[in-house]
């Protein structure tokens, strides 16, 4: 057996992406050491096209702390969103509401800022290691042992240890069954998403009720659009030709009054929906964050936001364990979920108001209809809808 | 065959429930006249017990109108309700919100108080009538035909018919199937209800989510009791002893620090929940009004308030319509069907909320109790409700 490399540093964590490299960072100016581990490569990770709604806090920390100006120069600050029900459009404004705006940045990007932003500070984060396992989770001293893209073994050995690798996550498996509880819920709904090149159709996203189902009209660029219409989960995306794709998000934004400018469809994809949540979310010497400790529909925007949440609030919590409060991370737990419910529940809201249930009868769509109009039509209930989107202060 | 005895009027109205009096005694208001006849005695009508809520613009109706001074006097006015979950009651402060209170003041009282109006203005109601029909209803000269309490036959001909005649409205189902569309959701709750001789055990109602499945906690005067607990629709309530029944609702409470002052049950029946709404609300020369029309499930306090509702609006229309102007009806069922799906989507709201679904598994619960503290921890969450709760501005 050949030695292995042993690196030594106070925060290991496990996974990559948004949410730990931002905690990486954020330890960073704190002075606290830590190294980040993850199996996919840089690349692997770009090519990843997810959602990109930030919500105004999530904006803040990746310009406030240095990560990202490109947030605020090339994302696009959406003041408000429309629902469309009921043969038109209704306009949401967040920034009189609720006094905040969200970004359409996309997640890609947000990694690009971040894995650039630890690279100039030089971080540790090893991308495409193999092999990755983690050890004494209960213990005072932690470890992750991986392959290395350098093809040797390496253990990093830490006071904590972070579970950030997604919702698939092999520290949230490393912990026993019995010592955590898991929620789950499968929705009978998905999206099937496409890219596309045509011009916005919209300065803001557009949430879309219609008899036919749920529609979401986003953007990604000035000649790349997003969007999503709900389908059955396991759709084939290849029995769809794109004229039967445009044919369908017509009838379901016309239905609303609205035209879509239409181009070739660069690429499709089905989205499920699924809502786990683990608590608590600290096992021993290790704490989970974002994907790896909860997922929720994509219909609130929240996924991203919520890992972004998660690590700023773990950070203080991690700077007073190191420091001897142990029960700061118990603390961390309890914060991070009293927010992971909320977005639960505002993601499950946003998803029944809004998509086609099965079975739905003329009663259904009326009352879903009804539910709109309350909203829209309450100074109250836009609000409050407003609030949740927008990301309820920190806390 | 004997001779019919015809009485000519205006307004003929099938239904001498809280609607149908409340009608004649606006139009009366007006100088229009009306006659008002319903199968039930008026003693049959008395010992119906139902819902005792009502919202502000119905107390206002009530006391402005002259029907009663005791909504004022003998209602209890209620500035809030308690939601309670996740092991406490949280307060809902209407008057603070939405600058309203709501009134429990039993319907039994608003109809006692309507019938003695109409009897001391000499209007013409007539009780315990049977074989009732009506006639002509796309015509100019409709018509109600009944066998009085008298043992005669009588014929009220009028220039338009009001169906005031509760969920099971003969006058709907004399319009074709066709010309009218229904709507209709079964839920699978229902309440079990008890009156008791107690003490009040709270000074607002509590609407009281918990593992058990929902509570009601209501009151009617100082010794006597309403209170309800989710039960399976089709429960035997002779199944139920005292005991039983008092150890479910402690339970339920329990779950949530509260106690209830316990006392002997004079009255224990199962509530079903069903919405309807039948569009339009007009046909011809006749109109419906309250549960002929529409149902909503008993949760949101709706079912009364709407009625109320139907026929303010109402009496103005047949006054229009009288006046020549016959599309008033039309613009009746407009703005009546507004508030009738918006209350729908309320009704369903607070039940879906506050009932524990069949199948719900620890995720359903924990998102409930996060949309309750969603709503209750957010300003803007807690108005919508409160709005929705003591009723929207007239319209």
């Amino acid at each position: 057996m050949s030695a292995r490399e042993v690196t030594t540093t106070r925060v290991g964590i496990v996974g990559g992406g948004p949410a730990g490299l931002m905690l990486s960072h954020l330890l960073a100016r704190r002075g606290i050491d830590s190294v980040v581990v993850d199996h996919r490569t840089r690349d692997e990770i770009e090519r990843t096209v997810r959602a990109g709604i930030l919500e105004a806090d999530s904006v803040r920390l990746l310009s406030e702390t240095g990560v990202s100006d490109r947030v605020l120069s090339d994302g696009d600050r959406h003041g408000g969103t429309y629902l469309a029900f009921g043969g038109r459009l209704h306009h949401i404004d967040f920034q009189e509401l609720a006094g905040a705006s969200v970004w359409l940045y996309p997640q890609t990007e947000v990694f690009v800022d971040l894995a650039d932003t630890r690279a100039a500070a030089g971080g540790d984060v090893r991308f495409g290691v193999s092999d990755t396992s983690v050890h004494d989770i209960t213990g005072e001293r932690p470890s992750i042992r991986f392959t290395g893209a350098d093809g040797n073994a390496h253990e990093v050995r830490c006071r904590y240890l972070v579970g950030a690798d997604g919702s698939h996550s092999l520290c949230r498996h490393a912990i026993p069954p019995t010592a955590i509880r898991q929620y789950r819920k499968e929705y009978p709904f998905a999206w099937f998403g496409i890219l596309c090149e045509a011009p916005r159709s919209a300065p803001e996203l557009i949430y879309n009720h219609s008899d036919r189902g749920f529609a979401l009209i986003s953007q990604r660029t000035e000649t790349t659009q997003r969007m999503y219409f709900q389908c059955d989960p396991d759709e084939d995306v290849d029995a769809w030709s794109d004229d039967a794709i445009w044919s369908e998000l017509q009838a379901r934004v016309g239905a609303n009054g609205h035209e879509l400018p239409e181009g070739p469809i660069t690429g499709k994809s089905v989205l499920r929906f699924r809502s786990n949540v683990v608590e608590p979310m600290r096992y021993g010497s290790m704490v989970l964050a974002g994907d790896a400790a909860h997922t929720v529909p994509p219909t609130g925007a929240k996924g991203l936001n919520l890992a972004l949440a998660d690590v700023r609030v773990l950070t203080d919590a991690l700077g007073q364990a190191l420091a001897g409060d142990d029960d700061a991370l118990d603390e961390y737990s309890r914060r991070a979920l009293d927010r992971v419910w909320r977005s639960q529940h505002f993601s499950y809201w946003m998803t029944s108001m809004l998509h086609r249930h099965d079975g739905a009868d003329a009663f259904d769509l009326r009352r879903q209809v009804a539910e709109l109009r309350s909203v829209v039509g309450s100074t109250a209930g836009a609000t409050y809808l407003a609030e949740a989107y927008t990301g309820w202060p920190s806390g």
